[in-house]
């Protein structure tokens, strides 16, 4: 059996997710209260860089108060801290993202800790982090799982009870999703397994998934044979990969080998545009 | 092919763990450091008065000090965090234990925060779920996951690539077990899932483990039907059911239906006498 790949839009679901924010602002601002994100960038990655534009761009769209901090490479940690401290302590300003990673001589670990974790939108202050585990709603969670978690719902696919395969444990997206989806509620309830690079018959873990999640960062890891056909397959990897037909000399894949795992199930996001950009 | 039930013996791994700490004490002790726990009971309930007196009756035969505070039902909130308080700033404690469930005019959570992160022995503190979440391995972890972790290491049965199949998420066993055997080192790498009431096919889930454990809090509740040839199972129930026959009235069995499972596995935990006593 030959399934018809219906694609998970997570275009079309961040404009819904954007529109919806958009009234909950007007909401804030209309009873006279207008939310700050500050983002902070220590050196000049381009790849940072225009993370932070978006971000900045994004926020003036909603009808946000947005702040942009860029400051050298050579930034101490200390002078960092402070201006965390600055931002904890500024009313105008309710949430704090700084951009990862930071240069050497940062501790980011100290950086993460020292932001008030009632602004660390980010969720990776060890209080949020604390809350994910216990299953309390009132923290932030990062923004990988959480999106991923949206998809799933917004596509209209149930997690409570589904076999959930989670391919890496990582800090950032493995791990927190996991807390996140056995959780109880909607979007969670799952039967969830972590696999990863130690996993035994790795693709026969894969297979048992009704819905599998790649968030292991190996380019086009995820082959035809780690799927069973009707399983939801969702890609959050990002990997570049050189390819001299393009101009830039380099094409981005996911961890899934599209072609091969697109006519086995169904829904799944594409790389680029599903769940990352 | 039927099994010969090899019985993980925790009673003798308990004692190994005993002499190890005694060794350890004594060694602090050389050094003019005497490692001081404090266990606080609020009322009288019996089955709490015996494991208070039982985690006394440990610490002195260890060498260590040890404080009983057993405090009236009436107890208040204010009242218990104030003695919470001054167990923190006692140089003598290092370790602050508060028996759960207290009476319902405590609120058992901000007794837990009060807690210093340093001196929580229960690994409660969200400070210390998040390291445990984070795979910092300089926190408290809940005891019962560290105890399961630690029979598995003391039996030579190696869980690095292993599937595991966790029965159960609750925050004193099921999520901080999960956490502990899918993190890096000895004793992890482990590919864990969590199973639970809302499990779809759970006797096929559980039959996909190497090492299953069980701690779902339901007498029996795993047949023979569950358990693959060859599994190790370990059993962290301890449920009371009646039984006529016995003196008191009850027996205490496990979460394993132990006489169909124990022919169909390599070790496998007895109740009584595997984890819990």
């Amino acid at each position: 059996m030959k399934f018809i790949p219906h694609l998970i839009d997570g275009k079309a679901i961040a404009q819904q997710t954007h529109e919806e924010s958009r009234l909950a602002v007007a909401g804030l601002r209309s009873r006279g209260l207008v939310p700050g994100l500050a983002v902070v960038l220590v050196g000049a990655d381009p790849a940072s860089q225009a993370y932070v534009r978006s971000k900045d761009r994004v926020c003036l769209e909603l009808g946000m108060h947005s702040v942009k901090r860029e400051l050298p490479a050579t930034t101490s940690q200390a002078e960092l801290l402070a201006i965390v401290e600055q931002l904890n302590n500024d009313p105008a300003i309710h949430g704090i993202l700084v951009q990862s990673p930071p240069p050497a001589q940062i501790d980011e670990r100290a950086v993460i800790r020292a932001i008030d974790p009632r602004k660390d939108v980010d969720g990776f202050h060890p209080i949020n982090v604390a809350k994910l585990a216990l299953g309390e709603s009132d923290g932030f969670v990062p923004c990988t799982p959480l999106g991923c978690q949206r998809l799933l719902i917004a596509s209209g696919i149930e997690t409570a009870g589904a076999n959930v395969v989670i391919l890496g444990r990582s800090m950032i997206v493995g791990k927190p999703l996991a807390l996140l989806l056995m959780n109880k509620g909607i979007g969670g309830d799952a039967t969830v397994t972590v696999a990863h690079s130690r996993t035994r018959n790795l693709p026969e873990v894969c297979r048992s998934a009704d819905i599998l999640i790649a968030a292991i960062g190996r380019a086009e890891f995820v082959r035809g044979e780690f799927v069973r056909e009707g399983a939801v397959v969702i890609d959050v990897g990002i990997n570049r990969v050189e390819d001299p037909a393009s101009a830039k000399g380099y094409k981005l894949v996911g961890d899934v080998a599209f072609d091969e795992v697109a006519g086995k199930c169904r829904p799944i996001t594409p790389v680029p545009g599903g769940l990352g950009r």
